[in-house]
């Protein structure tokens, strides 16, 4: 496995290996590499012949206030867990190979990206569609692999993807999840145990709407409510742990338009926070 | 020479030339070529192997108001003068080959772009950008050819092609001017014969400036007065031509930083109107 922190060498490689006619596959990360990041990189390997993961803490895509500094970082760990994948190249850039002092250019989705994360995270989506369309022209992949987890993202990449003609096919992984069902992120590492056992609360919600929604109870604000009361209640009552839901939302599964009836294909988002940790997950209901 | 508009089988066509090794050279217009587009195909047939020329007019760079419906059109023509040069594939997509009805996604370069033709046509480069960014990911040439007229423009591609990573070298190439110095321009066709005679203007007060910097004239507010004064005294009297000055700067040639100071490198930019025709021309001073 090799390691390029160099924007110009990572495109030689994959350039070299297009020549040869393989075929490039590649997983953008953030890094602190769990099982959910460890799942796209096997699918990978098996749709392609070289895998590219890349490693880089994307500073535009953090608000102020946001946990930019404190967002957890392993590389060495994480470039062994890649190791004993048998992947091809690890790709970490620096915050300086990858912005110029005066950077000046961004992409912006708008459509996808107001509501759900975007309507409490400005900015954020414009600093991921930048960073991954400079990681593709950068890696030349000819397919790239998103969780499912982070799923509005995955609509808004297909969409930059679609609308700027990117010649690359994206891949939506299933969400890995922990046997309590949580959905495995690197900011659960930020929660105390008894937020981590609260945090199962997320999961539960999808389910009792899923299930809901199987036996036919479809009003979106009868969803939105069981949900809710399901969040706030779920768990251990002797400790108090602070719980603020950010967003309850049932949205068409292609277009993200909300729903007032859930109608095939719907997909129901949430985010909360945990004391002061942020997490989101969804689950398809139709 | 093969004509083309479906964007999947142009990307075929120039991969299959970059598998047999050719240097893959793109000059993207707006038709109604003249004399400056066919220099900047000559350019790219001497440094590439196979030419690509698109023909767009690209409406989402147009502001309300602006010419796009009345923007001349001449695809027969065009492509007649394109056979003559050897070219090797024209791209002429439609309008909904280019953009989906629910296209989402822009390019928004911002700080090069705010100053100059920016400030009087808002919108214009965030359209500029995108459609070649998404050219560029159709036409994937090694090398593009732009024009020192739309010297902004120009600046700007190289920029977005900096900041997002393209892998894709930017040449700019001279203007090619009339033989009594007007800039050749698709908008020329909109003058009348003596606003094409008062158009002549534009690059006697640039090389007025020129001149004055020769002489070590170097404060920016005088030769601005040099250029307004000889941009409305200059030629016939005896018919009366609206002329409209939007903006005569001075810049630094790479950050378009206005100056006070002629520095090494400036560059004077100018935009007029005639009657209702806008044009504009530049020239490095120094």
């Amino acid at each position: 496995m090799k390691t390029v922190s160099s924007p110009s060498q990572m495109y030689s490689i994959s350039m070299d290996e297009r020549n040869k006619g393989k075929k490039v596959g590649f997983v953008p990360t953030m890094g602190y590499l769990h099982e959910g990041h460890l799942s796209l990189v096997r699918k990978a390997k098996e749709l392609s012949d070289f895998v590219v993961v890349s490693i880089f803490v994307n500073p535009i895509q953090f608000g102020p206030g946001e946990d930019f500094d404190r967002y957890p970082r392993n590389p060495e760990r994480d470039c062994q867990l890649l190791r004993e994948l048998d992947v091809n190249v690890v790709f970490m850039p620096s915050s300086t190979d990858m912005y110029s002092a005066d950077h000046s250019v961004f992409v912006d989705e708008t459509t996808l990206s107001k509501g759900l994360c975007g309507a409490h995270r400005p900015g954020h989506f414009k600093g991921v569609a930048t960073v991954v369309a400079k990681l593709f022209n950068i890696v030349q992949p000819h397919m790239a692999i998103f969780g499912e987890k982070d799923f509005q993202q995955a609509r808004i990449i297909q969409r930059m993807v679609r609308d700027l003609n990117f010649p690359i096919e994206i891949v939506i992984a299933p969400t890995v999840r922990e046997a309590d069902g949580l959905a495995m992120s690197s900011r659960n590492t930020y929660l105390s145990p008894a937020e981590r056992k609260k945090a199962t609360a997320l999961f539960k919600a999808l389910s009792v709407a899923r299930e809901m929604c199987q036996n036919n109870i479809t009003d979106v604000s009868i969803l939105r409510e069981s949900v809710e009361e399901t969040i706030l209640q779920h768990g251990d009552k002797s400790t108090v742990i602070p719980v603020k839901i950010e967003y309850i939302e049932i949205v068409h599964d292609e277009t993200l338009v909300p729903l007032e009836k859930v109608i095939h294909p719907a997909r129901m988002l949430i985010a909360v926070r945990i004391g002061n940790t942020r997490l989101i997950d969804n689950i398809l209901l139709k």
